[in-house]
């Protein structure tokens, strides 16, 4: 079964090869089709560019799509195994899983960590449900854990700037200051996605503001084969310096996780994690990247967004280049009818 | 004007000339098309199934289609006539079905009952006004009285099983223990379906929970045209023994209707009311049916539905295949430009 | 860049040209094509109308199409420049149109006046940042000062009424009365539209009710230039005798703007405004328009919505034609890829 959870459900080759491809459509070198194939999006938040590139990918390949918001267009559905179902929860998500994986050939499911409890979370149980369940591929859209589709995104604009090699290209992963405790979703996956790619990591967090263990143990392994080096600090100085690219987010601490008053407290000094005109002087002219949504002027400052060093458009542009490849990679092949 | 508002719209031979075709596109040997026509579907409710199977079928038949969420994508709709309109409804039913009427070849409702008044809600009010006012055919996608769409899917599926002369087929239809009232309309129509087709009807249901007496009339008006036989007991041993399908639903008391406290208490008693293995024991190795969404370990145990006694999940992926056919018979022909 | 914002966006000719290809195409001698273009629409406020007639256009055209509810499917977008984002708005609109150009041919907003300052309101805030910051064509589906989708179907379906030449036509455009202060934008873009058909334009409302001074001052330079003549009257008697068309809006009062109690208290004398019998017997036999959705008997009565005279839902039915030429012509030509 062809899932994309994480990007390392992939060999680098084969992401080598969506990004390829995802290029040569950018130019209108390369039509792929997916006629005739039904793609379920399910969504458990909101989402702008994640449900319109989707979308658009799919019609523009010629197959079906249908979207569903739980909770709005439909219902509730309760996770734990063996309840019972006499609470708000109207379907289990096993059967949701099943019923859509009969009419889907294929199901994206966007569901962002509740931030109550990290070791619930960090199961990622929406996701895990479906993939054991509904019998067909389940393409994250962005889960507590990784957002795949965001990182190959990430990577194209990397590719597009710095050419097709960028082995040992000099990355900050920087921590950014928000009103609110994030997910971890985007960090962890740009960050195994330069792991995967042999890139100079540079990641830049104060202190409690560490990525999940597990997902540090698969970046190191991921290094290992592609000679990728990791360097984490908490020195804005240290972590900037001759950086060819900034690549800013905010998370929450896992330390605090589900108190938001602590952090929040913890987070006080912290509005200094702004990317600006001083930070990326730092810098060997490097290109700034964001995952958006992004605020203005707590994130990064107006003057930096809107500067030429941004590349944000591109990278979000490039969310439906990239999703094109994943989606043909994924449906190709033979009609199902 | 080809409505499908209730499955007996349509003649016997109607319904299996259009099971027949589902089952010949599932398998592949059958292409339908209704290329140009463009389909409308109202939600006043949720939906999982009913939504994707109807978006999805009317793509892979190449139609045009739309999905309105009443009170969410819309305002909400005047139902009575004459009224002064200063209240909190922007429009009257009778011109949003007369305007969308001019969008489309056909119109999909679902639109549940509201609760409150019996009488009120046997009128199917909104489903009417848009049969009488829109001006194209209605599909029922649930009402309060009617779920036609299912009764389709479930036959279809009780064929897959028993080969095509179902006539005689034992078949329980039982009443279930759920935390709420809910509506009548999937008993409805799949009772009526069971009578359109001859099978050997067992109704099983605690005091007070019989169906709306204009119900059980058309039944037996159509059980007499079929040879079907309807035994009313509330009895799980009798009701049970020796079928081949058990068919489990939820609903509401029309006794205690829009009184959910007397009915809550009157159903105190009625938690036994649980398909399990002890139940299906009574059985002729009978096959588990329901429509979906199903509250777990309250309506139906995991060991049942989880058996492979149950096939709620091919009857769930029927809904498309029966849709198809509905769509194309009331859609097809001639583009309408 | 070939937005469509108010009607006068475009030249006098277009408009026709645009008008004539959407009756061409409604009597079935014109089939256009938008194929591999992508259109994304945005809701910042509900709709049926133009919800269905747009989605419906572009896939009947063949085109892609998104649709987006702002607040709903995604979050609630910063319009002020410089800001610091700490609060509840999570994107930048400068951002969000900078992305969704990326990946449409097209957006369309929907963007109602919030009802607190004209002076802001009046701006049209939102579709200006999109028009800037988008790089792509802006299609006004009702912003706070114009709906020029609206006023082309209008002038359509005055045209089939009275044929092509509808210069000199004497039609009445009434204030209505109604429980809420509405937004101004259909009564502003069908003045717009008459004034430059060179109709014979009485505009009738009660004192307060006037339209923006910007508004009255582009149609008498409209109407200078088509021969159109503009009568503003309070008096009914003066404003209905001898019209063909009645044109019943109802819109809030800016002297009033942002303070409801105080314009409930002054509209308290105004429930006589609704189109009746009475009303529409001055005229020389008008038609009766409305854009939809209408307070029955608040804004009219009964028996002239429901009569022969009563022209609604052609005009309702016409948004999609003239929606399906304004569509092509800013999409239509070469495929982006």
């Amino acid at each position: 079964m062809k899932h994309l959870i994480t990007l390392s459900d992939f060999q680098k080759e084969t992401v080598e090869e969506l990004i390829d491809r995802a290029i040569k459509q950018k130019k209108g070198k390369l039509r792929l089709s997916v006629s005739g194939k039904n793609l379920i999006l399910l969504f458990f938040n909101p989402s702008l560019r994640t449900r319109t590139s989707f979308e658009l990918a799919m019609q523009q390949l010629d197959g079906n799509v249908v979207t569903l918001n739980v909770g709005g267009d439909m219902w509730n559905l309760e996770i734990e195994d063996g309840v019972v179902m006499d609470g708000a929860a109207q379907e289990h998500i096993k059967d949701a899983a099943m019923v859509l994986g009969r009419y889907a050939d294929a199901i994206g499911i966007r569901v962002f960590a509740e931030g109550k409890h990290w070791e619930k979370d960090r199961q990622d149980p929406v996701i895990d449900a479906f993939a054991r369940y509904a019998g067909v591929p389940i393409i994250n859209m962005e889960s507590s854990l990784y957002h795949p589709n965001q990182a190959l995104g990430d990577i194209m604009t990397i590719k597009e700037q710095f050419g097709s090699d960028i082995g040992g290209l000099p990355v900050t992963i920087t921590w950014a200051n928000h009103p609110k405790p994030l997910p971890m979703a985007v960090a962890n996956s740009f960050l195994l996605a330069c792991s995967m790619f042999g890139m100079d990591i540079r990641f830049v967090r104060p202190e409690g503001y560490d990525l999940d263990n597990a997902i540090m143990e698969k970046a190191h392994e991921l290094a290992k084969k592609s000679k990728a080096r990791i360097m984490v600090t908490d020195s804005i100085e240290k972590g900037f310096r001759g950086s060819k690219v900034v690549y800013a987010k905010s998370w929450g601490s896992i330390r605090f996780y589900g108190d938001k008053e602590k952090e929040s407290k913890h987070r006080k000094g912290l509005s200094g994690w702004i990317v600006d005109d001083d930070k990326l002087r730092l810098t060997d002219n490097a290109r700034f990247m964001h995952c958006l949504p992004v605020r203005r002027n707590v994130v990064v400052s107006d003057s930096v967004i809107d500067s030429p060093s941004s590349i944000v458009y591109d990278e979000a542009e490039n969310r439906l280049w990239v999703q094109r490849s994943v989606l043909h990679h994924i449906l190709g092949g033979a009609r199902k009818q």
